[in-house]
Parts: structure tokens; C-alpha cells; sequence
């Protein structure tokens, strides 16, 4: 039986929004250590990484992530008590909502169908653009 | 002060998904009784709504709207139960996750920036692709 899921991004104010993509590098860049890295992990190009990691950066008044430049193949970049608490409101947000989307789309699950035929019984609709009218039955 | 809210979108298994965009049409099609009519209020192409609606009918194996052909100008559209109760579901969800999402994120709030400028402290990340590394303070 399939379940009810929620993909979502929470927006902070009017100017800065945090989803998926940006929680996932903050979590890459704690694994790898380096920005670097986590862009390879997450097959994201370095610049895409960086952009999304500036965003953040600009989005508090305290940085999300530090980086320590470096040398050849140097330059560590670590996650700030911010960047720590920010992963950890956005997933137990994450799962709380899952549970709870589980839970209230439930009883509209029992009405799933099969995505490739038409409702039974769905009327169609005149003027179809991309097909022509069948009778209903 | 600005609150946190959230945009989302309920996957429902793996094959279909309702967003803001599908709600809105089921609830301009019932304030307007036709799809053309939910269409223009929405500013959205009658072949846009089309498929939205085709997509959702697709969806469940009862359709969310009913419509009657009909001639001139004819040929209205209302919602079923099923329709109904998405429509229902979708809010009363929204407006669950809003609240949680506004007292969830509330500590983070009182760290937002103006997103103009760096964090202040944000150190900058080594090979920039976009400005120069500035010194840090």
C-alpha cells in the first residue's frame, strides 16, 4: 500500500528559503569536511555548491558553515552550532510532517488509481487539446 | 517580525502529486462552475487547466470533477465528493504544517540577516567562482 509523502521548502521570512538541496550539502559538507567534497558526493558542480552555501551564509547573521582557506588540496570547511541547529529543526520538521501527511492523505489513499487510465466514470472534458471526447459509460 | 512558512506538495505513491496548483484549480472551478471560467481566473491557458484536471481525474479511480458537454458556451463542471474532500485535505494539512512550521522555526527567525549582505563573521570560501575572497574581520 503506498503511503502520502510531503516535499516541501521552508521559507524564512520573505527572503531566504531552505529545502532539500541546501539541508543535503550542510549534511554532506559535516560528512566530507570540505565543500569540495560534498559537491563531489553530491555530484552538484563546485560553483553550485558554493552559490547554494553563500545563500545560506547570507540568509543569517551568523554563518552557517566556516572554512579554513588553504594550501594545496587545503581549506576544511566545518558546520557552526547555527549550521547544526539549522539540519536539525529542518529534519525533525521533516519527519514530523511525514507522519502526519501519512496519516491525513490515508483514507484518500484507498482512492488511488491506476495513473495510466482515466478515472472510472470521469466525464471528459469538452474541447480536449490532446484528445478526442469519448463517450462516458 | 517575519514567520517561517512552508510550500509543499502531497506525493501520493509514486505516481501522482497535488500542489497548490491542482488545489487552486479544483477551488476556482467550484467558485466558477465551468473550467474555462476557473482557467481565466487563475490566468492560465484552457489546455494548462486541462491537464491539471486531466491529471488529477487520472489520479483516482473516481474522477474529482464531473462536467456536462454542452453546446454554445455550455458545459459546466462541479466538484464531487472525492473532489470535496482533497480540497478539504489539502487545507486543513496546510494549515496544520504553517502553524507548526511558524513555532518550529521560530528560534531560528531571531538569527535571519538582511539578505543583502555576508553573515557577519561569514568566513568566505576559497575559489570563489563569482567575487574575490575578502580578508576576514
Amino acid at each position: 500500500m503506498p503511503t502520502a509523502s510531503v516535499r516541501f521548502r521552508v521559507h524564512l521570512g520573505s527572503h531566504a528559503a531552505v529545502g532539500p538541496g541546501k539541508i543535503a550539502l550542510l549534511e554532506h559538507i559535516n560528512q566530507s569536511g570540505s565543500l569540495a567534497g560534498a559537491a563531489r558526493n553530491l555530484k552538484m558542480s563546485y560553483k553550485r555548491a558554493w552559490q547554494l552555501l553563500d545563500s545560506l551564509n547570507r540568509t543569517f547573521t551568523l554563518p552557517v558553515v566556516v572554512t579554513v582557506t588553504g594550501g594545496r588540496g587545503g581549506g576544511g570547511a566545518s558546520l557552526t552550532a547555527l549550521g547544526d541547529a539549522l539540519i536539525d529543526a529542518y529534519r525533525s520538521f521533516d519527519d514530523a510532517i511525514q507522519t502526519r501527511a501519512a496519516g491525513h492523505f490515508g483514507p484518500l489513499m484507498r482512492h488511488l488509481g491506476n495513473s495510466r487510465s482515466p478515472a472510472n466514470g470521469a466525464t471528459v472534458v469538452r474541447r480536449s487539446p490532446r484528445r478526442k471526447a469519448k463517450k462516458q459509460r
